[in-house]
């Protein structure tokens, strides 16, 4: 049984494609209660990128600080509640942002028609109706999150995501002038995130044909980008990036990702660690289970003098490391990609409390 | 002025997942007058996959033979004329065949909802409403037809597609088993079309990051078929060429096809030559424009000991060739594309004629 999955419906890439964003939406502003609602990383506040927003005085544009955690199922829930009770149903969400903005607006799309706590629906398939018309803007580019068919939301209990077929956008604007001046370091972690989305996929059980063809090319254009002759953060390596992320989700479509993102989904959990940084504290020790890959990664840290902490797992308690290596654990998928359907033979959470010890 | 271009809506892509056709169908079973319209290549009249297409009772499924001539205006009209009249409008059409029968599922479904000859939409948008529920499934791969946005037909007057975002398939199976008794020679000749089409996007104005990422992986993956040291029809590689002319035709979304494409289509017009055949006839005299494609072609055509006739020009009349050279002058898109917008200055009729004289 292959998996039928969902692709983004519209996509329009290309430098200077943002201004086409208002034309896009206009076929769609008559829709339910004729408003759109933005979603932005609060980064653009104040900067150029807020003016060229097309919202219309009916729409809302509300800018959101995801630096402090990732999207969480509480805030979802709130930004739904608020905005249906105070303007109604939205013609569409619009996210202009990172992983974390994409994810909002995907999961902020489909709990406007599914009642409940978002926290109802974390999990495959669990959504029961489609949401409303939902866009991604990326403004850095690595997550993936612009085509996967996943919105990630911490929870109380959980860090998971509401997966089904809805989740996925149904139009994308990528325009690789906004990555433009991303922070170096930020440039990195996150375009690591493709990077080590493609090793994983490479490296396991699941890797076919078709993740294979596209994760070959997206390493292709990583390595490019972060350790050719031509690397570094220039026009062509962002028209790269964003392609490579693109790539990268996509060869996500049929494989999986591995150990790294175990583990980094525990240091999240816990530690509340970003998403592709904490990516990168992990990767950095993984060279057991990913050798050629992390040989590479460390070249690339390195040329571009990029900061990635090491020993910072001194300062954790026993249990922050054990709460960490049973949020690993408890994400099989991950684990039988990696190292097969054995795994439970061969690693256990003493054993995964040894990789957080490393870091 | 970036394309925003329609993506297939849903994919399925592993051996043996045509058996999922049939699930995949019901959920749409229930739309318009409850049938399904299959459209079958000819080919497979008798043979063991008939007795697999998922068809009831009340469906239709139509045999067609695609090898006299390629899809015609008259064709599809009348197609659409007698289901329309005898059983009504089904709940969708599936095409389970080559490029032809893609373009014959994906004309069809359109003129299923928009009244009078396909000869009145032949071009940029000019379907005023979208078709019904439509579903691809490859025989043979490298057109990219089951990507494409666009269902090229034959008409009275011109070859050319109905060309809007309501073209694209609702849904593609890709099974590569499906094409794995392929006869030697269209397993070249259609898996050069994907080759073709990659060179030809690469090589010209159009070329961005996006279509060249596609076409660059596309082409590797060409390479290992075609050329490499496990080259030939294997399981392995009737995967990856199902991917590469997925791929091909994903680079072509924001490139364009060139010279040969441009010759090829005089070829089909005048002389009813069949696309993939006349690509490659057309290519191998090529030097010209594509030099280190061309040379890499002939490697390939040694390699797997291809018939392609050549000096073929001796039996044409100075009329058909000057009615091919015309036809193919008036595809100004692929010329401005492959010489630039100067291409008038540097192109005449006489040159082009010249060109299908050394075929």
């Amino acid at each position: 049984m292959h998996k039928n999955f969902k692709g983004i419906e519209k996509t329009v890439f290309g430098r200077g494609a943002f201004a086409q964003l208002g034309d896009i939406l206009e076929e769609r502003r008559q829709d339910n209660d004729k408003f759109m609602f933005f979603v932005v990383d609060n980064y653009f506040k104040g900067k150029d990128l807020e003016k060229k927003i097309p919202a219309k005085p009916q729409d809302v544009v509300r800018f959101i600080d995801v630096d402090p955690e990732e999207p969480t199922t509480q805030l979802i829930d709130s930004l739904r509640d608020e905005i249906l009770s105070k303007k109604g149903l939205p013609s569409g969400v619009v996210g202009i942002g990172g992983g974390s903005i994409m994810d909002i607006a995907k999961a902020v799309s489909l709990m406007f028609t599914n009642e409940g706590s978002s926290t109802l629906y974390q999990g495959l398939n669990l959504v029961k109706k489609p949401g409303i018309y939902h866009v991604g803007v990326p403004t850095i580019s690595g997550t993936g999150a612009e085509v996967s068919m996943t919105a990630v939301l911490t929870g109380p209990t959980k860090k998971l995501g509401l997966k089904c077929e809805w989740t996925v956008f149904n139009q994308v604007v990528l325009d690789p002038d906004l990555i433009a001046s991303v922070p170096r370091n930020w440039w990195f972690y996150t375009g690591m995130d493709t990077y080590i989305h493609c090793i994983e996929s490479e490296n396991g059980l699941l890797n076919n044909a078709y993740s294979h063809s596209y994760a070959e090319q997206s390493l292709k254009l990583c390595r490019e980008i972060y350790l050719g002759p031509n690397s570094g953060q220039t026009p062509e390596n962002d028209d790269k990036l964003m392609v490579a992320s693109l790539m990268g989700g996509l060869s996500l479509t049929y494989s999986e990702v591995g150990v790294c993102h175990a583990l980094s989904y525990g240091l999240s959990k816990i530690l509340g660690m970003r998403h592709c940084y904490a990516n990168c504290i992990a990767f950095n020790h993984l060279h057991d289970y990913y050798a050629e890959g992390v040989t590479e990664f460390k070249e690339m840290i390195r040329k571009h003098k990029i900061d990635l902490p090491q020993g910072l797992s001194k300062d954790w308690t026993d249990e922050q490391i054990t709460a960490m290596a049973n949020v690993s654990y408890n994400l099989p998928h991950m684990w039988n990609h990696a190292v097969g359907p054995d795994w439970k033979d061969k690693v256990t959470v003493k054993d995964i409390e040894g990789l957080f010890r490393r870091l």
